[in-house]
């Protein structure tokens, strides 16, 4: 990150718990642990090496002596001529007997932030009657509404935003922080400065992202106090975005801009063929994000819409909206030829599960992606998803993908299982890791900078602190006369309760079944501290 | 609950949330809001009265004027004789400015105390390979393995259940208790001591509970190092569990013991007729529990087991185990005259949606009980299920409700729908809290005592509080650059963050959504407090 620092090096010491990069396609993802030491240069945030045998006192030593390297807090000032030679480092522990480990941090591949205060809204209804009931309504509030005379909006400051507008913004980014959430790809608004407001506020409080302002133009779909004014002015407020993105962070370093047309029922033809372009115009080009296939009145939708089109697929493919940086939310109800065309155009796939069983999208099948080579990492969604935590995000797809067998398609899909198959469509909890890092990662077409503890990859990382049970040795019979003191208060961290006779494995499975945001200890992005538990 | 003390009255002061009574059935469940002050017996901790003209200091004093009441800690030592004509009570607040409100406890209908260490361990395993894989090891530890050649139990005493036993025990009370739930129908093990070791915490710590010796005496399916010697252990060593449960809490005002035949592949046909018989020996009749149709390999294999029967139901009908005081687990797969049977016998299901996605078990069509007048509660089924919250549960109905619709099962039996009955299966977060309130009160036979606020019922209660974003009035753009301080540290309790914009009934969803037993402030049973938050 470039900070000014009086030392060379961050130490980690400790456990370190990964996803192993896929040997080949078709490999199911394990969970592999290190302990030792493992150091980020300060200058570039990246990971420089690690060292297993330093995982006692007497290798961690070797490695310092070894290293010429001396712990900050142990220099005293009498000590500096001593330590001249040295470089100095320091050193973050994360303590084994709390059960605390270093775990990557989990990219959200799909993310709406004006949407957060409704999060855990929308009664029973599905996609469509959300967006006008719920959605509209609330993005339209962060900005000024279009005006036809005035032509393009005129208003680019981030501080033309309304307070209201940036005091969620920045409480989604400390929220999605606290739960670990080191990269993000946002979907904004329409409006340009608080979409460029959304940026600054990423930047400063160090969460790497991609802000997108969205594109709707399309009078048929969208209402009227709530779209863009043309198609040109789709692409003209968005290249305004960009432009303060790209000023805001010239080398891309933390936030990046990505083109996004919101789904094809909300964009006009002219619109979709200008952000194609748009996206095109860059080098290398810009990232892409939209909406396909979430609903089935939705598809239907788009049929209507687009009567030409093959699909709706094809509505994106026709507009050079699908490359290898796009990301495609959902993909619930995609056909077999939909499914070939984005692997073809190795275009990403967002599955956001608790949004997609909240709002009655369906269940998407990520075993079916999977197998067919298509990449996919996974989606909070808020707030068709009710939670910013990917951990959620990562026990629903779990649980989505054990009731995917029992839905119409599947079986229908799936006439005669081998005994062999049986359960194959389930997504294990290693493989939602997988996807919450090494695979969101892949998504964001940043497979080789984040997602795992490989050489050179950024130090977007979280330290993660599991609680123990602390049981009486005589046993809680007579002692108990008052209920109001107990266990819980006295001991651990959230819901994770670790009786001592767990595999390491197995206290992974109880993180992702039963952790929440109390068991986000620290984050980082980019080597920078960004998060602490409060 | 008898308890001593210097008062005659607690009176609660401020919001008090309920789901109302059905007036009739087949209509929609509502939530509902008073503000005033409502009154508590300390002799019999239950609901004396109420005074919703009470909601502000005017209201409120008059009441206490009308009342004779002087406030315990308005009283001062010399004020002894002047108040001595009064009425001492005892006010405790639910703070408006905080977002609390007094709501019923939760009651779980279906939980397995002994498999708490499970929770969250079960990899891709459905229900026939988790029992031996997972389950059967972990309960098998909560007692001497059964000799043989000893014949009957002869172990009683609560204390001669391991200390680790002991542990658990204590901690999924104490868990259970964070979460809100002031009532639970427990499965316990096949160990007498064990089962009557959960009795006494339960009783101690001042949780409502009904107890229930496991009950698996068949070869055929039971693994040889824990299960009951012969059918007639399964009932002897069940009376003795009773007998203990009796001794402690002779009215049964807290602890009540349950008939449990695990389920009926696990017994053998003498067992579940020597069961039927003991539940009917007593006035009232016992409560019973079991678990049906979870599975389909288990539908098979009852079939298989019991070929005779008409259905799985059918196995419970012959040997009297369906009765109006008769828990149902589950209940995934049950045929339309199952469901008659059920109905006709009005025994009871435990719907956990939570267990039934995680094991893969498929979605329990919940809206066509309710629809044929079945009476549903919710259970966490710890741990099938991950979580011992029951707000984590009615979360889950709610999501697994929007998925049914897609259900091979759902299209088969409603091939044509009405526009106007589409998404009639969803149950919506007032449904939701009905099931996990006034629905589980109705499932445990306790509909007149607890589950609302209504004259005479126990106060079983949890006081609950929701946080509020602190927004910056200057908007945080610009007094942002140390993304380590945040909003989330200062402000919120958990994870439901209300940017005051909301409506109350808004305030209710976000909490079935995004809250946790962070939102618990305290939780009273029959009166006695038994939690505060930590």
């Amino acid at each position: 990150m470039g900070s000014t620092t009086d030392h060379a090096f961050n130490v980690y010491r400790g456990t370190f718990i990964q996803l192993s990069r896929l040997p080949a396609s078709g490999s199911k993802p394990e969970l592999c642990r290190d302990k030792g030491a493992l150091w980020v240069s300060t200058a570039d945030g990246r990971i420089k090496g690690w060292d297993w045998k330093a995982h006692d006192d007497n290798g961690f030593e070797d490695l310092m002596t070894r290293s010429r390297w001396v712990d900050l807090d142990d220099v005293e000032a009498t000590d500096v001529k001593f330590h001249s030679a040295k470089t100095k480092v320091k050193v973050i522990r994360a303590d084994e007997e709390r059960n605390e480990f270093f775990f990557p941090g989990f990219i959200d591949t799909h993310i709406h932030a004006p949407q957060y205060p409704n999060a855990g809204l929308f009664g029973s209804s599905t996609l469509l009657d959300w967006l006008e009931t719920y959605t509209f309504p609330v993005e339209s509030g962060f900005g000024a509404q279009p005006d036809p005379k005035a032509g393009l909006q005129t208003q680019t400051k981030p501080n033309d935003t309304p307070i209201s507008g940036q005091n969620i913004y920045n409480q989604v980014i400390a929220r999605t922080l606290s739960h670990g959430t080191t990269c993000a790809s946002y979907f904004a608004t329409i409006h340009i400065p608080a979409t460029n407001a959304l940026a600054a506020l990423c930047h400063a409080r160090g969460q790497r992202a991609f802000i997108g302002r969205v594109c709707m133009d399309n009078p048929k779909f969208c209402p009227k106090y709530y779209r863009d004014l043309s198609p040109d002015d789709s692409v003209a407020a968005t290249r305004e975005t960009i432009k303060f993105v790209h000023e805001l962070d010239p080398s891309g370093q933390l936030v990046r801009p990505i083109v996004t047309p919101r789904f094809a029922p909300t964009c006009s033809e002219a619109a979709l063929q200008g952000l194609g372009k748009l996206a095109a115009e860059f080098d290398p080009p810009l990232h892409i994000q939209t909406h396909i296939s979430e609903n089935r009145n939705e598809v239907d939708l788009v049929k209507e819409l687009f009567p030409e089109a093959d699909s709706y697929t094809g509505v994106y493919e026709k507009h050079n909206l699908l490359t290898p940086r796009t990301i495609l939310a959902h993909a619930v109800h995609l056909t077999p030829e939909e499914r070939k065309l984005v692997r073809a155009r190795d275009s990403k796939i967002s599955h956001c599960p608790a949004s997609n069983s909240a709002l009655g999208s369906g269940i998407c099948p990520v075993r079916t992606f999977i197998d067919e080579g298509i990449t996919v990492g996974l989606g909070t969604d808020v707030s068709g998803g009710y939670s910013p935590s990917i951990l959620e995000a990562a026990r629903q797809a779990c649980l989505v993908s054990r009731l995917l067998g029992h839905t119409a398609q599947w079986k229908e899909d799936h006439p005669c299982v081998d005994k062999k198959d049986e359960g194959r469509e389930k997504i294990s909890v290693a493989e939602s890791l997988y996807l919450a890092t090494r695979g969101g990662a892949a998504v964001v077409d940043m497979a080789q900078d984040i997602g795992g503890f490989d050489m050179e990859m950024l130090w977007d990382v979280q330290l993660i602190q599991l609680g123990g049970v602390k049981g009486t040795e005589q046993g809680p019979l007579g002692s108990v006369c008052n209920g109001v003191k107990d266990n819980v208060n006295a001991g651990p961290v959230g819901n994770v309760d670790l009786f001592g006779t767990e595999t390491w494995e197995e206290k992974i499975e109880k993180w992702v079944w039963s952790g929440d945001d109390r068991n986000v200890k620290a984050v980082w992005v980019g080597g920078r501290l960004v998060h602490t538990r409060g």
